[in-house]
């Protein structure tokens, strides 16, 4: 495929050969991005012309593009790619006459987000007031034009006051090969050009809370299985920071975010129950949190993960090897054998077996919620495997953690320093959670947040805003 | 992503800004799912006037939406968006006068797959007869308009017998940011009504078979594990239930599954070969398992991937430790060494290569069937790793499995109450399917069936029905 | 899904009810593919006229086609659809006349790649000079017509030198539910011809790479691990060629193909420093190489999974049971126990912690580089993905064989007959990349590349090509 797509953009095919152009577009500006976008709307039929401060001096241009100085050119077409920086837009000002009526596309990115008070599309239509702008390929970089952007994003976010601009440049960025996907009016422009400065958002709160849990639990870890053992005994642990220390902080990190996916959606059933109505906003912090459930569940997933690899690799390590034979010796010196403990064995293969199944079911919710497998199920599919087995995995997990303690859950002797095994901590919020859905699944509290959700208020008055419509039972209780 | 579209939500950007419209769509109904979609379509540049029966009354409707009654709404619109339940339809034939022509769109749906005799858009088309139904939105949820739908189903079944009005519906779908599909007449309408009542339709024959595999297996394996142990030797060996005895049931289902995903495919060889034609029906069970086996092949993948966690734990596990080191201190205390067998070493090492070789391919299979990487190869790449690479996993699968026998395969020794081991009876459809396979690749057999795969027919008559082209060689070799 | 599209295939719907037909189209031949073509396009509410050269004599059309001669057949329609092979093309010439200023599309593919001189579609150009050749609908088999092709690749590849005749063609790939992608003129006809025919081309260079890179490697080990013992021991270690080879064998793989991605990007680097510019094109190798690190990385994880397969199973082999247990009853028959070592348990720990952490980004990596998640995601976050987590990975599986070696690395006595161990080996080329990747990031040499990279050029004279846009930096950063 990029072979093909590769050796079409080398060969010119259609400046060559063509019967019939589609239409004239023009450029201002000679830079990287200008040049790639004309060689590909060449490809694409489309003639260029390039308006430039010095059309004699302009070099690079694609073969089959015509340089013309800035008036001139814009006269050849009505469509105009202001291909330069927002800081040079100034000369703009003097062609507004020329460009009266045209469309005008923003290609423009800034450096920071939120760089400037206005999105730099509002600032060009001050400048040129007469023509129609329309923000677009912003998001697009000039090498997956080249490289016919298999692999990469090939969405192309539109928006524009005026909708036949709009739709003009929709329709070239069809021609294209890439998908225009309508914002709507240039209000949305700045969330356009900060798009291809962002890093992860959603991800920076489960990100945050991951570190947040990580280094809570990796010294509470160190104070009472390094520090505590060296203190009462002058037991150099410390080679157990490598492998034994991040296998007790994973597996808590990955119940506890996992908890936390489903923590908001009955905190949100609460609150409606409360108010005795689902058309009033949630709190911002409440929102963003149902928001980036999925992001947490990703998360929570990889480090169950880790914890899977480091939990089966604890037979090949040398101080397993090492204390395993030693116990051995030690006992065939002393020639005793301890007998067979029929519950012992059914708590250990039970914790793992719970272990197992619960790690299944949440590589299967993983897999669902890649984007072109959640795009195959309908909505009744995606609630059954979001909210049905999202709750049997946070069960399975939860339980699989409870057995893991076994007889000594809970018991005195474990405490050091007065400090519990770092795993009963990590069961307070799924415990919590599922205590919670326990109690909103009886009957009468259930029917009565059924009615709520389905548009039914306590104290029912009008309200004038239709925003809040959002809050939907599937939202709420669907979370990667 | 999905800031960007929340905020453009809550900004109204369009409504305020805009300088001109697109066209005004009338919404008969203000109920939770006419109001989403009037915000929706607000927000793309779309005039909206709701029809109500009490203009007056209706609360929480968009900013910007004007409210009418019924008449007076469906006169200011070509377009009008029938967003009541089928119950309440009866008032829409006061109307047919007004509605002349025009296009109504049903968006409804039913509780129940069947629900009625005939489909709600179908129901429509009686009632006013004079106008254009087209049935559209139903498979979208209120959540997924507002919420911009990226994680969700962003398709749009649409059906109609006008292909004007279908075509404007259509536009309108693919302006509001979905991906509209055509899926011809009114008649359409049914199956359209009920996909989001399914819940994995394609998924309920390899569930149910998955089941009865696995209970099947897990009587058997108790019978030959725990109840004959306790029988003949008083053993407890209940602990087992929790790892061992599904260890041995999730590969033999995995097994047979897979070997089940290829059956159906050398069936309707041999059904072709006898018929001496490709262009007669298959019985419809032939036909129904050939059009699951995706889903028969990915259940198989989930029972190896436990099959593999299962086995990787082993010595983890409590009893295996126990049994090996008391085995140690036995022999230590006897002073007796078992003398190294390089048979058994080559046999152990060949099972668990091969197993893990098969797994590895079967992953990879798994990866090639995701819709995603499935759109990126050409269907000679497709049929290259689903035939060749899916009939090498079935070979290694059953190789490892063979291996595994090793020196006690079909040994009388291992009969209890003489029943077989659990492993000798997963290889019964495997081997079969390999052994007919093989048959079918003698280069006369082949031939002729390759003919036949090409048109080619023994008693060639003419028949008048074009829908059995469907079976080619590449639905019949590409399972997953 | 497929259930709904197979009903209403069917039930074939649109034939019967529709009020209203789209527009004819022609069909010349009746073969598989012809009349699959014609079922779909009926279905669609298209007329469908077949054109052959015994129109009595044609069975199996599907219901509601009409048959007519070829001349006949021709003035119903603009559009005719050539269902013929390119043998048999030359009866169009006869036509010329009834063709001329038609729309025709040639669906035909050859049975090898570059089988003729020119492409099929050129050939009919050249045939009957007056019509608008198109290309289209090679890439589709019949049975995806038939079966929705939900499963299968949807995207038809269109060329052509008419525009219009193109906008029309692709106007009814998109009704027909497919994805059409204009690829210009018909010079990328050859392309597009040979494309069904292509298996992985991409994935040539990886593959024999890869095995390559096993084969030397197993003969390395072999003579290391199996022949040196028996010579110097008469150890008979034959049974480790199923595990205990490979799994040297893999990781070296894993590792030489993951630096042999970042490999290019380098040499690329130096390259644009020493020519002093980026407007120059690669050498073909290195371009090649370049557009398939996405395929060598994969090959490099998968190798690593194998690995880490390979390396889990270790504690479940019979040989690794029977040394333990041999080594321990030997020591517990001398009474002696071995002092517990912290410095091997930290470098056992380490090793076996940073594969771990590798595996887990390398992971990452593979998932993100997943079609349907790159798309999801901007360029920064790509770019943050495959170049900043991609170096990461590097470091840590290097770091991971390094540590690995542990005391033993470079030391004299693990030489065999002059070999040293075959992860030193392995080490070579990832250890280059990152020390020139180092070299490359000190402030005063990435300056001086960013500024290149940025368009600057230390001998600035004008060009006249712009293909060679390509090389941006992003494009070197980004493998995967």
């Amino acid at each position: 495929m990029l072979v093909m797509e590769k050796t079409s953009t080398d060969a010119f095919p259609s400046t060559t050969n063509s019967s019939e152009k589609q239409e004239t577009v023009c450029i201002f500006g000679t830079g990287d991005f200008g040049r790639s976008l004309a060689l590909k709307m060449l490809q694409c039929d489309y003639s260029i012309v390039f308006g430039s401060r010095n059309p004699q001096k302009s070099s690079l241009l694609p073969n089959g593009a015509e340089v013309l100085s800035y008036s001139e050119a814009a006269q050849k077409s009505d469509i105009i790619i202001i291909a330069v920086h927002r800081e040079h837009y100034e000369f703009l000002k003097e062609l507004t006459e020329v460009l009266k009526g045209k469309i005008l596309v923003d290609i423009s990115n800034n450096l920071k987000i939120n760089q400037y008070p206005e999105s730099n599309a509002e600032y060009l239509v001050q400048l040129v007031p007469g023509a129609h702008v329309v923000k677009a390929f912003n998001t697009i970089s000039a090498w997956a034009l080249q490289s016919g952007a298999l692999d990469a994003n090939r969405q192309v976010f539109v928006c524009g006051n005026d909708s036949k601009a709009k739709q003009r440049v929709m329709d070239i960025v069809r021609t294209l090969g890439l998908i225009p996907l309508d914002q709507g009016s240039l209000m949305a422009a700045k969330e356009i050009e900060n798009y291809p400065l962002q890093l992860f958002p959603m991800w920076k709160f489960p990100f945050y809370l991951s570190a947040i849990l990580c280094v809570f639990f990796f010294f509470y870890c160190v104070i009472r299985d390094i520090i505590y053992p060296y203190v009462n005994g002058k037991k150099d642990g410390t080679f157990r920071l490598a492998i034994s220390i991040p296998n007790r902080i994973f597996p808590i990190a990955a119940l506890t975010l996992l908890a936390l996916v489903y923590l908001p959606g009955v905190t949100a059933a609460i609150l409606q129950l409360y108010r005795g109505t689902k058309y009033r906003r949630f709190p911002d912090w409440l929102d963003h949190w149902l928001l980036c459930r999925k992001q947490l569940g990703l998360a929570a997933l990889g480090f169950a993960f880790l914890h899977v690899l480091y939990t089966l690799v604890i037979p090949i390590r040398y101080y397993v090897r090492w204390t395993l034979k030693n116990r051995t010796i030690t006992q065939a010196t002393a020639k005793t054998e301890d007998p067979f403990s029929t519950s012992t064995a059914w708590l250990n293969d039970s914790y793992i077996a719970l272990g197992i199944l619960g790690f299944f079911l949440f590589v299967l919710l993983g897999i669902t919620s890649l984007p072109s497998v959640s795009n195959m199920v309908n909505w009744r599919e995606f609630r059954f495997v979001q909210s049905k087995l999202g709750y049997l995995t946070l069960i399975l997990c939860t339980a699989h953690t409870m057995v893991y303690g076994g007889k000594r859950f809970l018991s005195p002797s474990s405490l050091r320093w007065y400090l519990p095994s770092a795993y009963v901590i990590a069961l307070i919020i799924p415990c919590t959670v599922l205590v919670i859905k326990c109690i909103l699944m009886l009957p009468c509290i259930d029917k009565t947040l059924t009615r709520i959700r389905q548009g039914w208020e306590r104290n029912s008055k009008p309200t004038s805003n239709g925003q809040h419509l959002k809050q939907s039972s599937i939202y709420l209780d669907s979370p990667l």
